[in-house]
């Protein structure tokens, strides 16, 4: 789907456990400036409902699961996330919704740039209104 | 201890669950270019067993718990970590093991640089030797 993808990680596994490595620049496609992570999310609730205009994220799930409702004005789709070498990439004018973690679910989130409250689109309408116009530009090129 | 600290970060409670936020340079001090977690470790095994010549570090266990031994030619300590808002800075010439990982414990560790292989100590020895050339440098400044 425009402007997502699946990342596969490397992890190393031996007789003292499993490491997964992630090198900013090389492994995901950004500089890593903000480390997020979610966790105590009820198996009910739906979290998410936003766009962002330009971050650019990947979403790994290292513990647990989650699914993750991708929209944008004439597709969607739904992403399980439940394998710690797995990374969804989201970029710019997505819309994305969290649901169905997982008792001890842990969803951990590497952003492009620091937190900016302006980059976010709250308003799935307004999203929509939005994302059209951008993709008409990009069809224009 | 000598480069090492804890550092306090934020954790966004509300009924969606729990977000915590880390912004590289503002909450922890440096450049995040390498972040990694460890997984699966059984109970009876430790870890580490190495020193970093440059790399700075940030330790958070996001699930469950681990405990962290740190040493320094004349000083050692030992820290458990089990609360995903409390990360532990380790800072050059530090030697780590890690020890005591709780069933789905995930440490999630913040790095400085890329992996570099020439940055590692690795024999114990070795270390206490440079690690005392280093301290005796620092002391004369």
């Amino acid at each position: 789907m425009y402007n997502t993808g699946m990342l596969k990680f490397r992890c190393i596994k031996d007789q003292y456990g499993h490491l997964t490595p992630i090198e900013a620049t090389n492994d995901i496609p950004f500089e890593v400036k903000r480390i997020y992570y979610i966790t105590n999310v009820e198996s009910n609730v739906t979290r998410g409902f936003h766009s962002h205009k330009k971050l650019h994220q990947v979403l790994i799930c290292v513990n647990g699961s989650v699914k993750i409702r991708l929209k944008i004005p004439n597709d969607q789709s739904t992403v399980e996330l439940n394998d710690k070498s797995e990374g969804l990439y989201i970029g710019p004018m997505v819309w994305r919704e969290m649901y169905d973690f997982s008792e001890g679910a842990v969803l951990l989130v590497l952003a492009s740039e620091h937190y900016d409250e302006n980059d976010y689109i709250r308003n799935y309408d307004f999203y929509v209104n939005e994302a059209k116009k951008t993709f008409d530009d990009e069809s224009d090129i």
